[in-house]
């Protein structure tokens, strides 16, 4: 069984505006997207946000996002293909040259907020996304969502030769399309630490999920989207990874 | 007699607004200083101006700035040597990840505006930034301003092994310790194109000034800052080229 | 037949980059949209574009807009309707401040680009706006865009006791629904300047025009949009100044 | 004896970020310094501050500060003398337009950071304020730091007809001139509530301080400036106010 990368949004403070529990997740996950400041994060931020990672032998991904300070990049904009494109060639620089001052690098790219959600409903946006990527660092993973059927979105990663990394998530319920249901309806979130960790143990196992429909759902997922926004998520998240840890062992 | 190189501060424009003659300037520079989005540029502007430079043979300098869109970086921000340091290696990294999309990349540093004025001034801002490229690559020169005696700050970069690019100006006068003669004074700048162009050709041949106190100031310079704003600036750049090919010839 | 008032957008200049014949095309106008910071215009330039209007006896009009600098507030941005309140608090009160140093004060509101289109697209948005206008100074007027039935918007501005006045355009082609012709279609902008002059004359007489299909179209107008952008733009604006004033008379 | 009011600084959250106990101390306080978007606040924090103030019956102030978001306002910045008050009128305006449309309105102002700073420490900037509010409106007192005399500041006021807050700090030692103790020194900072609270009494009834050499030091302050950034700065106000309600009972 390959290993499940645990991946988390970090580095989001801002200025003079602290967020997350960076700290106390960051020694369980394998993946820290890193905010590139466009949404949040800031130069300063971003250096001790890439020195925790690398304290922590933490893969380094760009979070790259729409340029939406006040609105946390959550707001859609009509970027055009090629602004998009611009808009990542900047913030996977900006963070690469952080990195590079302390002799590391961008390990992969996971898009935020609107630009991932644009992305996975708008295959021109997705291909504009991937195109970047490919002509930044064409060894760079992308992740994006993983659903019933990843095969369209594959398609487009072949065709540039990039890496797409799937992701699921643990602590959310799913529609037999392999959508995450929206938080408006009830069940949509799992708040019960049990349920969360046999979710992410049966992803990792590569095994069917039950959709909110009854159906079975068949996610192929490389990495699961975790979070250390407060200290009930980041203790979920040390249970997720010594649930792995010990799935892992023979 | 080694090269005089051209550098001009380019891709100043910024969203829908429109500066300087970028495309007129380029084909008679060495060095185009490119704005980083701090003070100018944006993504958009700057991977159409690295794109232009790549089309004229031009090497591609990051410019950054502090982080005053509204001031144009003119205005003295009280910035810490750490956070100069982060604002540079988030700028250049941002432009080295447009460059890396076309297959080039950063050659050297010049700050703008204020924090080039700051780093003149200051000998510990002149450190955080010299240390600030050393650590992004060591092997990018660093532009900075030639005065009568240059040893301070080459003694800066030596500390750090960084290679160290004087700049002189061919259109203003200056005063007997190598500075800029400044701009509220009668003289401050030349306005005569042979003037500016025999100034550019004595500089270059390595020949002394005459200071505005009528004193010999030798400026030991290797490149020739000169400006793209408006047509007469960009005949001024021709006939500097054309005098300094003539000059180069046996 | 009252008078139909001629407005245009101004003070877009933004820093250290100028746009815009302002002063040129001020004295042929009777109403003056001021950019509000947010597309377009900073503190400084608002001063001096208020001071402006003001020397010229034009009226001040807010402009406000999407928070998106760097596309000049023309990319649609999914604002809630509390959200685009809020913008518009914000930005009236801030140009109602520069004036009121002057002594004056904003007149009426016209939103700018993306924040207009989506607002005529959109009765929601429409909604929002009428009701953000009208709970700042329901005394002050909205502009918007004239079509063939201006009754669904009408019913918007009467429901919180707004004065709307609709504009329209003398450069531009209407189809029969009276929304602008396309700009990707033949014969979208009248470049002729009598074509340009006898519209607004067959405007301002409140008699119809000829849309597209070759039907006819009444619009009922206020005022007309006019662009202060280039020479030949404000060769157009004077010319249909004059006419105006000409048809003005017994 | 009149009344000591507490003023303190509010409403400095941004986008996603919260920051400040403001539910929990605005209670206890008379005077609401909400910061206007610069350094802090946006328009929707801006409009539920005021909110909160107005259903608190405390005072709105605009709290202005230079454009560095990333900074917080705390870095100083050159501004001019007519860039300043630009700036002031702009970020009054839109607070007041934020209040305009809950129908209440800006009562007085309390320049952030490095503009506070910079105001007290250099006379021209201080004209600048002074003039900037009384040309907003006069009737609106500005608000700056008690000092050992406070006679050349009051000059300034005097001259353009403003009132002037003189605030005094209750947790902060003072030296015989009636600067701050700087943080850097050992007993700068008061942390005992009965220490702070015994200044406080002791300020509101005008009898003298000892100031940080033993000298008498004899404040004339119309307001104690308070903050609620954590629970205890929260008690500590709290306290403040029950003991001044205490003392104003015959």
């Amino acid at each position: 069984m390959s290993r499940l990368l645990l991946n988390c949004d970090i580095g989001e403070s801002f200025g003079n505006w602290p967020l997350g529990l960076d700290a106390e997740v960051m020694p369980f996950i394998d993946c820290a997207n890193i905010a590139c400041g466009f949404h949040a994060g800031d130069p300063g931020i971003m250096r001790k946000t890439v020195g925790l990672a690398l304290a922590n032998n933490v893969l380094i991904g760009a979070h790259p996002a729409y340029q939406d300070l006040a609105g946390f990049g959550r707001r859609s904009m009509a970027y055009s293909a090629q602004e998009l494109q611009d808009l990542l060639h900047y913030q996977i620089g900006a963070l690469d040259g952080i990195c590079r001052a302390q002799g590391s690098r961008v390990s992969y790219v996971k898009p935020h907020g609107a630009m991932y959600n644009d992305m996975m409903a708008n295959p021109a946006q997705l291909r504009a996304v991937v195109q970047a990527v490919a002509a930044y660092d064409v060894s760079l993973p992308l992740m994006l969502m993983a659903t019933r059927d990843n095969s369209a979105a594959q398609a487009i990663g072949d065709e540039f030769g990039l890496t797409l990394w799937f992701e699921a998530f643990a602590d959310r319920a799913y529609d037999s399309a392999g959508h995450l249901v929206s938080r408006q309806l009830p069940g949509a979130v799992h708040h019960q630490a049990d349920v969360i960790v046999q979710q992410a143990l049966t992803i990792a196992a590569g095994q069917p999920l039950t959709a909110s429909d009854g159906s079975v759902l068949h996610l192929h997922a490389t990495t699961l989207c975790v979070h250390g926004d407060n200290a009930s998520s980041v203790a979920a998240v040390r249970r997720i990874r010594e649930a792995l840890n010990q799935q892992a062992q023979p």
